[in-house]
């Protein structure tokens, strides 16, 4: 039997493995990978057998229960299984579904941590998520809803943080400014959209609550992390060039 | 003039360092470090001077005035200057306040984020923060309180999310359960408090905040991160032996 290593890829960018995750992918025998690790990532796994099982919001997905089944295969085939999953794999990452399937089966597992994609984002713009005498706490959070789910499971938390990093919530922004301002967050709150964070490709676009809920931001291509908060007020002295870029992008569109 | 980067180091084992980082500190000319940096990592800067300008709860800390004027010297004498911090740098690392410093002077500067603490205590404890249908906001939150500051400061984001990773906690762990438990969580919500993640000493406690608020935990020797939240109750039937062991310490201490 062999050991499956849950493993975080890290934003993006593919320097922002750790060296732990790189000698284990080295080391892979079958790696199964989320839809967006970065080519050159996926390269360090030399030897393995490499099995895209990743899901996309709004693209053809893999069923978790396949996802399960692929593992305890692999786990029974090969010595060294890699389960690579983008940012952090305790974050947003279900890691624990798979886990538990593996613990059921009496597999060894072991989870290596990644940099999650809000902290990126937040490294990408300069802007420190907590600041002495401004942010002490940082909510992270996804707002998006299955069956069932309302605001009400994801509106505490958000209301009650001064920061706030929000996961796949870009093509439900405007509603999500709407809940936040109706909840008491000031409309004037800043607010930085930041799309496939520490990659070449990456857009920001820097914008408020009140603008937010009055205009949805465009449609973006890569995953979105967006924050929320008065933190991010700087970013406007510091002008990042490319917020003005995207600013410019929507005035002319 | 030269550049400063302000890397996060990571939790603590030197091989969850990111391989951007790593590359920084071989090319690093100088290297102002935090106090708990692992010196497996400050080895990797060959051919940089290594200054020390750590703090530390209760022990003697550097003036953060100091830093600033150390990191302006060191931009002023080397081109590629390491600000390197523990964890990541946009999570409770003081950042901010460098960064403004920084560019102020018109110093450029960069970003290199880490994984931060409390993800990589999840790893550890093989438990996801988030997890389908019983968490889906994850606070994380510092509520080391200065002069004139209250738990009304970081309680909201605490009772609003599913699942809340604290920082700098340890030593007010009975204050901090007693304070939740007030504002409702139920008593019974389970704590883990992980000493030094993912390093050879690390220390696991597991409990709940009925039994924190009633005695408060042994003293710990490296920085602490405390996690609350339903999705650590599985840890009981997991069993983990450090925790055992940690609970049996307690016991017979």
């Amino acid at each position: 039997m062999g050991k499956v290593y849950l493993v975080g890829a890290g934003p993006g960018a593919p320097d922002l493995l750790t060296l732990r995750a790189a000698r284990l992918l080295e080391a892979a025998d079958i790696v199964l990978h989320d839809a967006l690790v970065h080519p050159d990532t996926l390269a360090l796994a030399k030897k393995a057998r490499l099995i895209d099982v990743g899901k996309r919001y709004g693209k053809v997905s893999t069923e978790q229960r396949f996802i399960h089944r692929a593992l305890l295969f692999a786990a029974r085939k090969y010595e060294v299984v890699v389960r690579l999953k983008g940012g952090d794999p305790m974050l947003f990452g279900r890691a624990q579904e798979e886990l538990d399937a593996l613990a059921a089966a009496g597999i060894e597992t072991e989870v290596v941590p990644g940099v999650t994609a809000a902290l990126a984002a937040a490294a990408q713009l300069r802007v420190s998520l907590t600041r002495r005498g401004l942010a002490r706490t940082v909510a992270f959070l996804t707002p998006r809803v299955g069956s069932g789910e309302t605001a009400s499971e994801w509106l505490p938390a958000a209301l009650g943080a001064d920061s706030v990093a929000l996961y796949m919530a870009a093509g439900a922004a405007s509603g999500i400014a709407a809940a936040l301002i109706e909840g008491g967050k000031p409309a004037a709150t800043p607010v930085a959209l930041v799309e496939s964070a520490t990659l070449g490709c990456e857009r920001r676009l820097f914008t408020t609550l009140a603008a937010l809920r009055a205009e949805a931001p465009p449609a973006a291509a890569g995953p979105v992390v967006m924050l929320v908060g008065e933190v991010l007020r700087d970013c406007e002295s510091v002008a990042l060039p490319a917020f003005a870029e995207m600013a410019d992008s929507i005035r002319s569109a």
